[in-house]
């Protein structure tokens, strides 16, 4: 790998309100765990900690990912996307990416049928708090 | 696949201003393409075509994905995460994906080193607005 620019330029935090996209991609599988946001704060977290720390729009916090469930992301590798504003973890995932016991997020299909459930659920979510 | 809810529900476009965010995945290999945002506008028209049409805020309206370039996403499937904030689409990628002449926007990682270019530059990026 070539060197490209210097790491302070990037994530850029000014574009989205201090904000940027995060999606957790499972490092082994290739499947797209989920997508979430984080401040510079969370970044500087992840980086540090290997561990993927997000900022929870909802509750206006940082957002330890698993620190409730145990089912924590250890990141593995950290990508930029072109405009800065979107990175991109490879992880791996300990338990469910999901708070609905489904591995990842992303487990309902729109087709021309309607939204149906593309995936098993692995965790009962009411055990998914119970874990920790 | 067991029917989920109706379609009418998602995704939630009020939670981000009128925006979810969109993760475009190369429905052969896995890869994370790119991150951009759809409004309900691109969203029903990303449906209805089956052609990946996004919302460019910068220029504050529909992006039609390979307009210009040529380099369109054919949508493959289109999934929901669990709070409907954000949309994943499998996609077959026609030419690159980032306007940089990479095949991912997610060309740069951040490593201990700093940020360094991860992938190959397929497409010189002036020649990805002459192909149009």
């Amino acid at each position: 790998m070539e060197p490209a620019t210097t790491a302070a330029s990037v994530p850029d935090f000014s574009k989205g309100d201090g904000l940027v996209a995060a999606v957790a991609q499972d490092a082994a599988t290739g499947d797209v765990l989920m997508v979430a946001w984080m401040n510079a704060e969370a970044y500087a977290e992840t980086v540090r900690t290997g561990r993927a720390v997000y900022y929870s729009r909802s509750r206006g916090k940082l957002w330890r990912k698993g620190e409730e469930s145990g089912h924590v992301q250890i990141v593995r590798a950290i990508y930029v996307d072109c405009d800065a504003d979107a990175v991109l973890l490879k992880v791996e995932q300990v338990g469910v990416a999901c708070h609905e016991g489904y591995r990842s997020c992303f487990f309902r299909q729109v087709t021309p049928d309607g939204v149906c459930i593309a995936a098993p659920r692995l965790v009962d979510p009411a055990e998914v708090y119970r874990q920790a």
